[in-house]
């Protein structure tokens, strides 16, 4: 029974995504979703990100969180349109939560919107919400055994951000190893290794970002 | 309609978890649930506390774990017992999938079963197994947020494990908030600082696993 009901809210969720899909589409909106555990460093990206994606394009920020509004806080401060979904416990965006604040934002003169999702690398897989990519992050300190451990997400997702890459000494990581297994869960994976503390490694990021937005990706 | 269906899903799991807890009792058996992120280092932490327990009592081990049994080959190599149990998607274990192994582990002869949950700081918190204790694991990498944006497990935690401690002065992390935090949430919090590749801070968490143990906590 707990299978059919997940079925359904699976279904239900679906319709919705689909119909923000189409509203995104018509605004002429790329929309990114953002899926990695807690602490991968998921909003220090948008953080360093969205200062250069501005020189182009007009950017807007849908922050998911169980509880609190501190993401949103620091991405307020780069000055762009940001709206908290606080998910009260629950442990994934879906299509529904993200319809019901599009009205906050100024969907007319967005190029792009970057939705966070709760820190969570497995349940956010699960629940389309109308984005064109999903995005997977994780940071160096996670080790490189992720991929074949969550595969979902990975073989969901168009690209993926290793970030922290100013810890990978220390965090003694396989880095082949990670991007092996990563591609051969995915093999259309494109693969960036960032550090948002160092600004390193950004500009093939923000390259893949303005291709999704241009069309030419 | 989601969240009666949820209200069920976790009474049903009460009852599973309170005869596994019933079970655990009658054997004389701890039980302790490590709840953290993926990349928290549950499996080092697992790796580096074993061996030192094994001087004085039993340890069997449960492994969860979405798809890969990559972590109980891990632990196999310290010779404990331990049994893995993959969810195929799930984002938890509950009480039902611990019960259903129960009986592959030689429970006359163990004091303390170590239970490693999937990688993920949300679900798990919300299903009891029938453990004695959850135990929250988080690195020095995954940030100082963590406790006010997951309140949920770090209140229902019995200790607060943060690994990766070589790591401390490169993530940049103010210790002194992050445990503030965590207190602030839960004040009976026990918090523990350790590295399991620099086998440091072992010893407070060992101590405390003892005091569990042996009825002392």
């Amino acid at each position: 029974m707990e299978i059919k009901v997940h079925d359904r809210i699976l279904e239900a969720n679906i319709r919705i995504a689909e119909r923000n899909r189409e509203l995104f589409k018509r605004k002429g909106i790329t929309v990114l979703n953002l899926i990695g555990g807690p602490g991968a460093g998921k909003t220090a990206l948008l953080e360093a990100s969205i200062p250069l994606l501005l020189r182009r394009f007009k950017v807007g920020v849908i922050e998911g969180d169980i509880y609190t509004s501190r993401d949103s806080e620091r991405i307020l401060a780069l000055g762009v349109p940001v709206v908290q979904i606080n998910t009260k416990g629950a442990c994934h965006l879906d299509g529904n939560m993200v319809e019901s604040v599009l009205s906050d934002l100024p969907l007319d003169e967005l190029d792009i919107i970057l939705i966070e999702n709760v820190g969570n690398l497995v349940c956010p897989a699960e629940f389309d919400v109308g984005e064109d990519a999903k995005i997977v992050v994780m940071s160096v300190a996670d080790g490189d055994d992720k991929p074949q451990k969550y595969p979902l997400i990975f073989r969901l997702a168009k690209a993926l951000v290793i970030t922290k890459s100013d810890m990978l000494e220390l965090a003694g990581i396989d880095l082949d190893r990670l991007k092996d297994d990563a591609l051969s869960v995915n093999p259309k994976l494109e693969i960036f290794l960032t550090s948002a503390r160092k600004r390193e490694g950004l500009g093939g990021w923000v390259d893949f970002v303005t291709g999704m937005t241009t069309g030419r990706t």
